[in-house]
C-alpha cells in the first residue's frame, strides 16, 4: 500500500504539471538501473496475470526468443504466476498479446551496436521497440525492474521511457588466472552483467599464476601451466554463446610479454632467460618475460593467435602489455646486443617493437589490438585501443594523442572501496584538458576484478553490487549523481541480481556458518556487518605469506567491502549532526545500534573459543566494544547538552584512533561516525 | 572448551576400562556419518598447525593425489591455517610427513570394489591404510570428519578405526528429464555423495518432457527433443571423470519402452502410434512407447547403445523399463499381430522380449542391463540387476530367483518425507522370507530424486541432508538405528555439505528473501521453519495445472521436507510428556516456541499485502498463531494441574484437525505435538 500511495501522489503531479519526468525526478521512486535517459510516469498501471502474453515481431536476431522465454520465467519466479505461455519461437504464432516486442534488425554483439530501446506501459498493453534485438534485451531488464506489487497482484506502472548507453564499452574484467573461475561462475556474471546492461566481459585468461586456456597448437600451456585449471575450448565456445545470448561480447586478454611466467613451464625456449620455470604461486609482478628479439617468438604466437583468433569471435584481443619489470631483458647480453643493433634506445621501446610485431600477427587474423597503458607508444597506430589503469593523465594522453580509450582506473573493485567511490568516478570528467573532439575518443569504462584475494566462493561479494553502480555510470546521463539514491536502489538491485543467480548474499551466511562452526551466528553477523577488509593493496602489504592456496574463508574475506549497516550508521549520524538533532526517532535509532554493538563482544568470545579461525578479529570486537560505549556517553551529552571533560575527549579520540587500526586485514567500519559525535560532544 | 572436557571424559573411560568402543558406543561424541563399522579411541589428540604434511604411499591411482590436494585446501578452508604444503603429485617427495596415506594398489571405479579403509590418529601421527585408493577417499572424509576445536586451535582426537561398507551399491538417481539440471548442479551433488561415501551416481537422462544427452548417431534426439537443455558429450566427460576422481560411478539411465516421448519429437517411426509427437509439459504416465515389434527400431537402438557405451564406460547400463501403460500397443493392429504370430500372450510379455532384444544389443557392447522392476521376467537372464521401486514384495521376488537388486522403495527422497522414515527403512530388513544365500543378492540401494517439483535452486534442499541419513544406512553397520543421534550428526553433516559446495541451507535463505520481496525476513522464516511441503504424491494430486515451467519459487518450495524447528519441538514436547513434566527448562523452552509462532501472524500479514506470492499461506499463518494459543493454554493446565473443560478440549482438537489441511500444498508441521498437549491436558 506503501508503494502504491505514493505512487498516486506522482501520477497527480505529473498530470497537474503536465511535465516530463527526468531520471532525475523519479529516481525516489523507481528502483530502476542504470537509470534511463527519459523516463515519463503517464498514470495507472498494468496489472498482470497469468494469461499475460508476449509476441515478437520484426526481425530480431535469434538470442531474442530465449531472452523472452527467460524474461516469463523470471516474472513467474518473483511473482509465483502460472504463465499460460510456453517458450517462444521464431515460429510462435501469439493470439492478442499483452506485450508486443518489435525489432528492426538483427543486432549483433559488437562495439557501437545500437542498443537504444522504448518502453511504453500502459494500463492494457505493453510496447518494446528497438532498433535491434539487443535494444530490445536492454529494454527487458527495464521491464523487469518496473514490476510492483500491492495487496490485489502484480503490477507495471504506465510509463513512457526513452534510453540508450551513454558510451558503448561497459565492461567487467574477470581474472581467471590468480584464483582459477568455473564456468558457472562465469555464467552467473554474465547474467549480472546483462542486468545492469553491461556488454564486455573482459576475460584475464594468462598471467604468472596460470595459463586457462586448451591450445590445441601448444598443449604444454595448460598441461604444465594450469595445474588443470583451465577452460577447455568446447567451455570457451558455450561461455562466448551465453554471453552472445545476453548482448555481452567477450574479450579475451593474454597478459604480454611479462605475467607470462605460466607460459614457459612448458615452452621455456621463448622466455628471456633460461629457466626451468614453475607455476608462480605468489603475488606480485615478476621477472619472466617473452624474448621479443628472437623470430620464433613470433612464429609462435603466429600459431597461437592463429588458433585464439578462431575460437574468440570479438573483433578486438587484448594483449596486457602492463607492468613489464624488464629485468630479464636488461640481463640477456643477446637481447643487449640487439637493441644496439637495431638502435632500440630503451626496454620501453623494445616493449613497443615486440607490440608492433604482435599488430601485424593480430592484423593478420583481423583483430584490432587492444592493452593496458604501457602499450601506448607513438609507434602504435589509432586503431588500438588503451585500456587505462593508471590515472586521468594517461587517459588524457591517449585522447589527446587520437587513440580510443576505456577507464579502469577507479573501477578497481578488487580494492574494496565503496560504491560511492567507483560511483563519483567519471570516465569522462569536465576536469581533464580535452576538446570535444578529444573527448568522444573515451569509448567507456571497466569494472576490474583481480582475483589474487577471492575464490569462486566470494568473488560476487567483491564484484556485486558495487559494479552495478559502475554500470550506471557508464550507461546514464552523466548528471545522475545522488549517492544515497544510489544506495537505495543498489539494495533492491542486489536481491535482483541474487534472483538471478548470484551469490553475493547467500555466501556471505554461508561463509558466516562455516567460521561460527555450529554456533549462532548472530553476534559474528552483527560484527561482520560493520567491518570491512582492508582497502587499496593493504591486504598483500601487511601479510606476505599469501599464496595461491591460502585460505579465502577468514573474516576478511567474509566481510564485504561495503558493509550496510556501517553505512546507514554513517548516514544516521549525519541526519543527526546536520538536520535532525531533535529527531527522536532518529537518536533511538544510534542508540540501538550503539548498544548492539557494545554487547557483541562478550557473545562473539564464546563463539571464538571454539572457533579459532576468529581469534585474530578478537581484539577489533573489543574495540567495537569499547567505542560504541564512547559513543553512547557522547550521545548522552549531545542530548542533555551536558558539558564533557576534555580529558574523556581526548582519551576518547584516542581510543578511537587505535580502533582504525586493522585486525586480521579487517577493518572496523564505524570508527568515524563515532568520532564525530565525540567532536559534536565536545563542542557542546 | 565443551568439546574438550567431553573429550577427557572418554579417554578416561577407555583408559580404565580398556575396552574398544564400537560405534554405538561413540556416537553421541563425534560428528561421524555415515558411521564406521568400529571406532576406538585411544586418548590424546593430533594438534593441527601450518606445518602439517601429507605423503602418498604405495600404488594408488592418479585420483589420490588430487584428493589430497582437496583435502589440505578443506582443512585450509576451514581452519584457516596457511598450510606450506603446496599440491600434491606422484613425484612429489615429503620429507617427514606428519600423515601418510598407504595405498596397495590403484582402485578401479566399479562395482564390488574395496572400499575398506583403516585410519589410525596418534598425538604426533596419523596414518590411512587401505587396499585402494578409492578406501583412502573415503578414509579422507571420516577423517575430516573428526576435526575439532578448542581455545588453543584444531585437533583431531587419537583414534582406531576400521571400516568398509555393508553394502557395494550406494547409490544417488537425479532425474535431469523432468527439469534439465546444469553440469554445476551435478558436480555439487557429486561432491555431497563423496562426503557420505555414496559411489553410484544414476542419471536419468531420458524421459517423456526431455532428452538430455547429445547422440552423434541422432542429433533430432536433442535438436527437437531437449528445448535447447541437453549435455554434450564432453559435458558428459567431463562430469565421468569428475565423478571418477570421487570414486564414484556414473550409471545412465534411458528409460524404455514407455517414458519416451522426447524421442519421438524428431524420430516419430519408431512409436507405437503415428504422432506427430512434442515435447511433454506436464506430469504423469503418458501413452508413447516404442514399436517392439518393427526391426528399424532395433537398428536404432544398436546404433545408439554403440555410441552410448562407449560414452558411459560403467559395465551397466540402466533401461528403465517402468510404468509402460501398453495403450500405443493395444491400439495398433500390427502390433497385435505381430504379438499373435509369435505366441507372445500379453503386453507384459511383449516388454519382455523388447528387453531381450535390447539385451543382445547392449551384451553386444559389453554392458550389463539394470532396470526398475517392471523388467523382472522368467525370460531375462540372472546377470541383470533389479532396481526395486514398489516395495519389499518385489525385493523378496527378484532376490529369492537369483536377481542382484537394489532397493529405492523408502528412499523416493521427492516425497517430502522426513530423513527418520528414510533412515529407518533397511534394504534387507529382518523381515524378508529370504534365506542367507538369497540375501546376498541384495546389493545395496539408491535414493532417487525425481525432478517434478525441483529446480536448480531447490533440489539441494530435496536430497540432503536426508540422503546422507540414507547413506549411513547403506554403509554402517545394520544396528545403527538412534534416530535422534542421527539428526544430530546430520545437523552437523549438513554444514559440512554446505562447505562443499552444496545450497540446501543458502538456497532457502535467498528463496525467503525472494519471497518476502525486500521486507525483513523474520516472521516468514520462522513461519517457513514449521511448515513442510505436502508428502507423497498429494503435490501434483491436489492442484493439477503444473507444467514444466510452473514456478518453483513458492512457499512450498521454499520449505524443507525435515524442518528442523518443528522436529526439535517435538522432541521438547515428547521429553516433557514422558519424562521431563518438572523441567523448568524444557517448559520454558517449549513456551517460548508457542508465543513466537503465536505473533508470526500479525507480522507476516505485513508482508503478505507487499508480496502476493505468499497469499495463499495467509490462512495457515493464521492457523499457526490460533494453533500455538491452543498450546499455551494446554500448557499452562498442566503445569498447573488444572481441569480443563471438556468443550474445550473438543472445540480445540477440532481446530487442530483443521489445522492439519494444507494451505499452498504446505503443512504445519507441529500441530501432533500440540496435540499431545492438549490430550495430556485432558487428562488431568
Amino acid at each position: 500500500m506503501k508503494h502504491l500511495k505514493r505512487f498516486v501522489a506522482i501520477i497527480i503531479t505529473v498530470l497537474l504539471f503536465g511535465y516530463c519526468l527526468n531520471a532525475q525526478g523519479v529516481d525516489e521512486k523507481l528502483n530502476l538501473m542504470p537509470m534511463p535517459v527519459k523516463v515519463e510516469l503517464t498514470g495507472g498501471e498494468y496489472r498482470l496475470d497469468q494469461n499475460f502474453k508476449v509476441a515478437i515481431e520484426g526481425n530480431p536476431a535469434e538470442r531474442l526468443y530465449g531472452a523472452v522465454s527467460r524474461m516469463l520465467r523470471r516474472l513467474s519466479d518473483r511473482t509465483g504466476l502460472f504463465f499460460l505461455q510456453d517458450y517462444l519461437h521464431r515460429s510462435s504464432v501469439i493470439q492478442d498479446p499483452d506485450m508486443i516486442i518489435d525489432v528492426k534488425r538483427p543486432g549483433e554483439v559488437k562495439l557501437h551496436e545500437d542498443e537504444s530501446y522504448n518502453l511504453i506501459v500502459t494500463s492494457t498493453h505493453v510496447s518494446l521497440n528497438a532498433e535491434t534485438d539487443i535494444g530490445a534485451l536492454r529494454g527487458i531488464e527495464t521491464f523487469l525492474q518496473l514490476l510492483e506489487a500491492d495487496s490485489s497482484g502484480y503490477y507495471f506502472p504506465a510509463v513512457k521511457i526513452d534510453d540508450y548507453p551513454r558510451f558503448p564499452w561497459r565492461g567487467l574484467m574477470i581474472d581467471a588466472c590468480r584464483h582459477f573461475m568455473p564456468v558457472d561462475v562465469i555464467k552467473r556474471n554474465l547474467d549480472g552483467m546483462a542486468v545492469v546492461k553491461m556488454n564486455v566481459f573482459h576475460w584475464h585468461l594468462s598471467d604468472d599464476q596460470g595459463f586457462r586456456v586448451e591450445c590445441k597448437a601448444f598443449p604444454k600451456l595448460t598441461e604444465m601451466g594450469s595445474d588443470g585449471m583451465f577452460y577447455t575450448q568446447e567451455q570457451i565456445k558455450e561461455i562466448i554463446k551465453y554471453a552472445d545470448d545476453r548482448g555481452i561480447r567477450v574479450v579475451p586478454e593474454f597478459d604480454l610479454p611479462g605475467h607470462s611466467t605460466s607460459w614457459f613451464v612448458g615452452y621455456p625456449q621463448y622466455a628471456s632467460a633460461p629457466g626451468p620455470y614453475s607455476v608462480e604461486r605468489k603475488w606480485g609482478v615478476f621477472d619472466p618475460t617473452f624474448n621479443p628479439t628472437i623470430e620464433k617468438t613470433y612464429e609462435f604466437f603466429d600459431k597461437f593467435f592463429e588458433e585464439m583468433s578462431k575460437l574468440f569471435p570479438d573483433e578486438y584481443m587484448h594483449i596486457g602489455g602492463d607492468e613489464n619489470s624488464g629485468k630479464q631483458w636488461s640481463a640477456n647480453h643477446e637481447i643487449q646486443a640487439f637493441m644496439k643493433k637495431h638502435n632500440i634506445p630503451d626496454n620501453n621501446s623494445l616493449q613497443s617493437y615486440f607490440n608492433k610485431r604482435l599488430l601485424a600477427i593480430l592484423t593478420k587474423y583481423h583483430k584490432k589490438m587492444i592493452g593496458w597503458d604501457e602499450i601506448l607508444h607513438p609507434d602504435m597506430p589509432k586503431s588500438i585501443v588503451i585500456q587505462s589503469w593508471r590515472g586521468e593523465k594517461s587517459i588524457e594522453e591517449a585522447a589527446s594523442k587520437g587513440y580510443q580509450v576505456i577507464r579502469s582506473n577507479g573501477y578497481y573493485i578488487d580494492l574494496n572501496q565503496p560504491a560511492s567511490y567507483h560511483y563519483l568516478i567519471d570516465p569522462d570528467p569536465d576536469s581533464l584538458k580535452l576538446n570535444n573532439s578529444q573527448r568522444k575518443n573515451i569509448i567507456g569504462g571497466e569494472a576490474t576484478m583481480w582475483s589474487e584475494f577471492v575464490s569462486p566462493e566470494n568473488i560476487d561479494s567483491r564484484i556485486w553490487p558495487r559494479t552495478a553502480a559502475i554500470a550506471e555510470r557508464l550507461w546514464s546521463p552523466k548528471n545522475i549523481v545522488d549517492v544515497r539514491d544510489m544506495y537505495r536502489r543498489l539494495k533492491e538491485i542486489s536481491l535482483e541480481l541474487e534472483d538471478i543467480g548470484l551469490t553475493q548474499i547467500k555466501n556471505q551466511s554461508m561463509m558466516i556458518r562455516r567460521l561460527a562452526n555450529g554456533d549462532d551466528v548472530t553476534a559474528l553477523t552483527n560484527f561482520i556487518n560493520v567491518v570491512g577488509p582492508v582497502q587499496g593493496y593493504n591486504r598483500a602489504h601487511q601479510r606476505t605469506d599469501y599464496t595461491s592456496f591460502s585460505p579465502l574463508t577468514r573474516v576478511v574475506d567474509a566481510a564485504v567491502p561495503d558493509a550496510e549497516a556501517a553505512r546507514n550508521f554513517r548516514y544516521l549520524v549525519e541526519d543527526f549532526l546536520t538536520r535532525n538533532i531533535q529527531d527522536e526517532n532518529n537518536i533511538k535509532q544510534i542508540e540501538k545500534r550503539l548498544i548492539l554493538w557494545k554487547n557483541i563482544d562478550a557473545r562473539l568470545n564464546t563463539i571464538i573459543k571454539r572457533s579459532p579461525i576468529l581469534l585474530e578479529v578478537e581484539p577489533l570486537s573489543k574495540e567495537l566494544s569499547d567505542i560504541s560505549a564512547i559513543g553512547l556517553q557522547a550521545l548522552e551529552h549531545i542530548k542533555n547538552k551536558t558539558k564533557v571533560d576534555s580529558n574523556w575527549v581526548n582519551e576518547s579520540l584516542g581510543r578511537l584512533k587505535e580502533a582504525k587500526q586493522p585486525q586480521g586485514q579487517v577493518e572496523l567500519r564505524v570508527v568515524s561516525p563515532v568520532e564525530k559525535l565525540v567532536i559534536r560532544a565536545s563542542e557542546i
